[in-house]
């Protein structure tokens, strides 16, 4: 087994996750990943966890929600007795076709998904994290070899995430007391958000590995302006284009997309909450250096900010806070490379994806 | 895909398990088996059924065992809580490497597989299957290509069964009301127990599939002299060859085998009941032509017997009478295709493999 593997593995256990003896572990892997899955069982031996290592299919998952009827699906009861017995769970991406979901109807994937939402939720209560094996499907969609792509991931995954906390805490000083947030970019981005209030997360490789990014919670009516989301996004097997969305008293008034609006318009019309931005996110990993089309690796960029459409992230609203509540959560990434900033109470933090406590910041 | 692989699969949920809407249903595969997998998930959809299918991976379960210490694993608590909210358990077999386990010490095979014992106890009292997907390592453990061996494993499966329940229901009209039942194969076997009180069963593709045989189980302590187990017996991804029992007062008092004797030891060690007979089987599905190394076929062999060392199957013994208990179940087989026969009550009911009903057969 490739070396990179048995690293990988070892930060999901004793960095991620920190397993302990006695432990209730859960971990899921695509077949495509089952080299990881077989190392971290080994961990999970190791340290003595009780571990149930099994391995998903997208191909099921598929055939299901294809045969089944959108108004009859119900909560997997079992599943989520399971989960609640639950401490830790370890989710692995990593497909042959990413595409597997793209003839489902973007209607009835939703519906599915919301029937099965009691499970989420009880997961996100739990340590958990999701990573991504560096299989053949992902290397495709990001247009490079495997062998290319495993480097890549390799790179943004084994790494000092001590480090790397040092570093993202720069900008948690700078967002955690902020009140208010402007991100402009070009002609097609000027949106304004308040983030009082609410606290920023340091993520440094935790609940998503790799890590990089600081995220925090918008004040849900706060919101006001336009933006285009000019940077891949994949929801469901399907890349939404350019989407692009104008906010009134925090709200989605209008929204548009190049190709796979559908797809869109599903997700903004799961509930109330779909149509207000649940997480503003700030990209901080420089081992990150391309877009794969793949959210976990591209939100993580250094020159880009990321907002999602949907439920707040509970590590981010304090007790008694008003937060955003949803079934989804999608996240969107507006690109910062260029004729971008990041103002914070006026002032400007970020110009053209470098920070103001980086070398060649330019107020 | 095969259209046979959608036939198994509806056999599987609508003769063996009968799934209904609003049934928890639970699916294992190993990944060579996706394609079963997915043919039943789009079943369960159609049925409305809530469906957990997941992939099994054997690599990473020998993964976990040979990390861990033998005097440490506990019960996986959130496996069992799955388990006890579901209605229906459908198991799929079929792997790229049967001897993916060959490395693990037999003893610490055994403590693993008691330490999860309730999640199997849970189990059986649910409606479940196990069956067979015609997977690479099996097909060459049975040294055919992979294409004859899906029309061996889809003959013995894909069939007609209200009919073999017909044909079995003879031998089960001769076994249910007897009292001794007499094994003798050449010089090697001559066993004798008794069934008086117990239960006949007619396996018709309920439990397992293929099914084809019927069983019950001997008083614990009647079983008296001694049997060569000349067929294919592998456990533990090893094989027990030319395997050897004596009874006594229906205990193993002295055991052989000419390969892998610590694997047969290990398992009469398990515990006391390890060392009682808990199934007397015949096979019955002439359908399964030849040895594959693979009990869930072999033992269902038109010219074989097997007995099973260990816990009894609940379905064969009526309340309130002694069965024998223990936390294994290991199938042994006789081949009787000649020079051999089976008696109840002094009367011979088959000799060289033919059953008294059967055309040419001769008392």
């Amino acid at each position: 087994m490739d070396p990179r593997i048995r690293d990988h593995a070892e930060i999901l256990t004793d960095h991620s996750t920190q397993v302990e003896a006695g432990d209730n572990v859960l971990v899921r892997a695509p077949p495509a990943a089952e080299d990881l899955a077989v190392a971290v069982a080994e961990k999970l031996g190791e340290i003595g966890a009780n571990a149930s290592v099994t391995l998903s299919s997208t191909r099921a998952t598929r055939a299901f929600v294809q045969a089944g009827d959108t108004d009859d699906f119900e909560l997997n009861e079992h599943t989520l007795a399971m989960m609640e017995e639950t401490d830790v769970v370890i989710i692995i991406k990593g497909d042959r076709n990413t595409a597997e979901m793209s003839d489902v109807p973007p209607a009835k994937h939703t519906a599915y998904a919301e029937s099965q939402r009691p499970i989420v939720d009880e997961r996100t209560n739990k340590r958990w994290v999701g990573t991504q094996f560096p299989a053949s499907g992902e290397a495709q969609k990001a247009e490079m070899s495997t062998e290319a792509y495993e480097e890549f991931v390799y790179g943004a995954v084994n790494k000092d995430w001590d480090a790397q906390r040092e570093h993202q805490s720069q900008m948690v000083e700078i967002l955690d007391p902020a009140d208010e947030v402007r991100i402009v970019s070009g002609e097609t981005t000027d949106l304004t958000m308040s983030v009082a209030g609410m606290k920023t997360a340091n993520d440094y490789g935790e609940k998503n590995l790799p890590g990089g990014e600081v995220f925090t919670a918008p004040v849900p009516d706060s919101v006001e302006g336009e933006v285009l989301f000019d940077k891949p996004l994949v929801r469901q097997g399907r890349e939404i284009e350019d989407a692009w969305l104008r906010f009134e008293d925090g709200d989605v008034v209008e929204h548009d997309a190049e190709k796979n609006e559908d797809v869109l318009a599903a997700v903004l019309n799961t509930d109330d909450g779909a149509r207000r931005l649940g997480e503003l996110g700030i990209g901080m990993n420089r081992d990150i250096d391309r877009f794969t089309y793949n959210m976990l690796f591209d939100e993580k960029m250094g020159d880009t900010v990321h907002l999602a459409v949907g439920s707040a992230i509970r590590e981010t609203v304090p007790d008694g806070q008003t937060y955003n509540e949803s079934a989804v959560h999608m996240d969107m990434i507006v690109d910062m490379a260029e004729d971008s900033y990041i103002e914070v109470d006026d002032e400007i933090v970020q110009r053209d994806g470098t920070f103001r406590f980086e070398d060649g910041f330019e107020g």
